[in-house]
């Protein structure tokens, strides 16, 4: 499985240096800064590039909450899950080292300052509760799955998938960044956790807890409104009545 | 219908979530906040990345008006319309609890501040009077299902109508959050007007009114035109001369 | 040809509604306004949509200097120029008169503050001399010219030239708003300079004369290289060299 | 060659026009200015705009570290290299004059304050140490060219790889412009360094040198996976287990 994971390594890598590397060397710059806005717009491209160049390899997963969600979905074998998540987890915590690496190579650089890890309540961007930022990340990640399932369905338009996922990824930081920086993977929070501060880590349990049932639900939820779609359009004969599904 | 209920269900959650969520949480964030611009992205890829989803279940309507628009372009059932809009109102409402319950986990959190509803007068966005955003309302509902219609068309080309019609929701918030902080979607208006104070239930009215009327225009000018080049390509030999027509 | 003229006519109402409403209406806006960079986004999305949704109908040319530029080009025969352009021609105003009614809805509208017209020397939004605006203006729409050939040539992918096109619009907006609020469309100059003072009148010439010149120039050169390249794999076998040609 | 060579000219003029472009007349327009963002979006849409129109001429390689990485991953011919970065080179000056006549326009312009040159230590615009760009230029580049190669595979869906490329030049952007003002690509250092004073010339061995360097790596890297890959998928019997792969 070294092609595989090989991958998937180098995958999460981009996903977390081009996401939180946005992050933490553009959001603020002064005055022209890429707010988040660009910070959005970073993780999801991470996304849409690894995924056209790596996707017939591995599948471009770059989450363990998506290979997760796929074994619950019936679309990834078990036996792989574990090797996938620490592919996964290397390739994010490479990422926070070499951003490390850059960020440190200006006066002032410290990443203590969050080096875009995410929190709850103090450490919320927004001052978002816990309950608040726990909901939002397991909303978030479910619905995450839910489109990458319909989007890799057989029924899809090929090859677009890509663009579908890497999209919904920029979508979701969108709406969440100010709740909790946005997680939905717990590979990129553990991967700049390390480098961000004791609370960071501390923190770090929801961002693995949240993002792995949250995909779980929508990888379910596909399947259960996929199946009764299927046996649906079986008991009756199609009609030509959806004008996206032609 | 379970199975095409639940999508759309599912999928106008997404929009109202994601939309308005944008708005509500990121959109004013201090200093590096979204504004505008990413609130537009945000409701356009709501529907890009549910098409990808779920139209080859449901079609992927999301809004009333898109719903009654297609009934009146020839591509919808009109057995099946009052279904779809139950099932948008509902995943619109679903989706305005939600975001309360997590835009509430902050302090200071007050809806009546605005709640991304729809409003005209000293309700609208930039102050825009009744009959300016009662016209701009039917106006860009109108050029939305103009562009449905034609994307969605037998001609156009495959798989791309999901890009086509979420970057078009993008274009219209573009244009038109400042008038009345964009509607075209009536199941959108109600989803948040019920958490967003008397104010925003007393107006909704133009919020079903004018989307609804607009969508059949723009319908019925799709069919007018694309009827008339249909036949005159009868009538004449096909020329080669549209460069993206090929 | 009422089919294929309606549909232009659609199509630049759009345009000029889309990118010149954008920025009458949302640029601006306190605080959250969408800034140039909305208003580039907003005129290429809506050649995107419309080309998604007319390009089989008409062509989605848009743009006098578009027509004219195909016609040099080879791609659009000469007798449907004139109905082309008249129809455009039509659509742009009429979309001033839209946007007119639209802004003059708040207190305190004054289309003499620009209503997005095009200008040069004290009336380019940067103060950009008259011989720049020109130089500019020529180039850019040279360049629009020359992808939109290569975008819709035999040899490239299906279905993408709505994308590329669009796009390449967006592109130029990016560049050159500041030196003459950007034109490459005499359509879209008149729509807008009837409204905004008799400045925008006199300077009208400038965004018939460079556009056109440009268009021209750009199709041209795409024609060049595109033989030569031709008979360059006629005079030599084909390798297989090329990474995004295969 | 003068088919393919001048595609590679026009494009690579293209790339430095519209991406130095955007971000000298801009970046940092009073209130509206498209910043950093915009300036990303703009180096991206130059090559997706150029790409749709001319890969099946050239390749649309526009960056002697592409067509350089290109030969050491096995897809491009060592004779036809430097005819290629010879092309490169002559349409990234040609872009920069261009540009210089363009801004040169107004009053008060200074090429002397940046021109969109690429910088180390007092000229990196964030302040970045000359190791940390080094880095951060190697890596850039080298991920650039892993995509390249993914995207360009045959096992790629076809026609999306002028999106993944070009948007993989915006993320690039996206995260590095503050510590290097991002170059990736000799060509577009060259072609600006002229017109910006002499330190650019002398800190242009970098922008050659930490490119070259990446784009080898990433080649020879992406190789590697994806041999190993294949040599697995032999050796195993395949399994549908990738969502995006199939």
């Amino acid at each position: 499985m070294f092609g595989k994971l090989g991958a998937e390594l180098i995958g999460t890598f981009w996903l977390v240096l081009g996401g939180c590397g946005s992050a933490v060397l553009a959001a603020h710059f002064p005055e022209v800064g890429i707010g988040l806005l660009g910070v959005a717009l970073a993780f999801g491209l991470t996304v849409v590039t690894m995924a056209f160049a790596i996707a017939p390899i591995s599948g471009c997963h770059l989450n363990p909450a998506v290979s997760f969600g796929l074994c619950i979905g019936g679309r990834f074998p078990v036996r792989e899950l574990i090797p996938y998540v620490i592919a996964q987890v290397i390739g994010g915590v490479l990422a926070g080292a070499a951003l490390y690496v850059i960020a440190s190579g200006v006066d002032g650089f410290d990443p203590a300052n969050g080096f875009a890890a995410n929190g709850y309540g103090e450490h919320s961007p927004g001052g978002f509760s816990l309950p608040s930022v726990f909901f939002c990340e397991v909303l978030m990640t479910a619905m995450f799955l839910f489109i990458i399932m319909g989007a890799t369905d057989s029924s899809a338009p090929a090859g677009f998938a890509p663009l579908a996922i890497g999209l919904a990824l920029t979508l979701i930081h969108l709406i969440s960044i100010p709740v909790s920086n946005t997680s939905v993977n717990p590979a990129r929070s553990l991967g700049v956790a390390l480098f961000a501060g004791p609370w960071a880590l501390q923190q770090l349990w929801l961002f693995w807890i949240a993002p792995l049932a949250g995909g779980a639900i929508g990888a379910l939820t596909y399947r259960l409104i996929r199946g009764r779609a299927a046996k649906e359009s079986v008991d009756a004969p199609p009609a030509a009545s959806t004008p996206l599904g032609d």
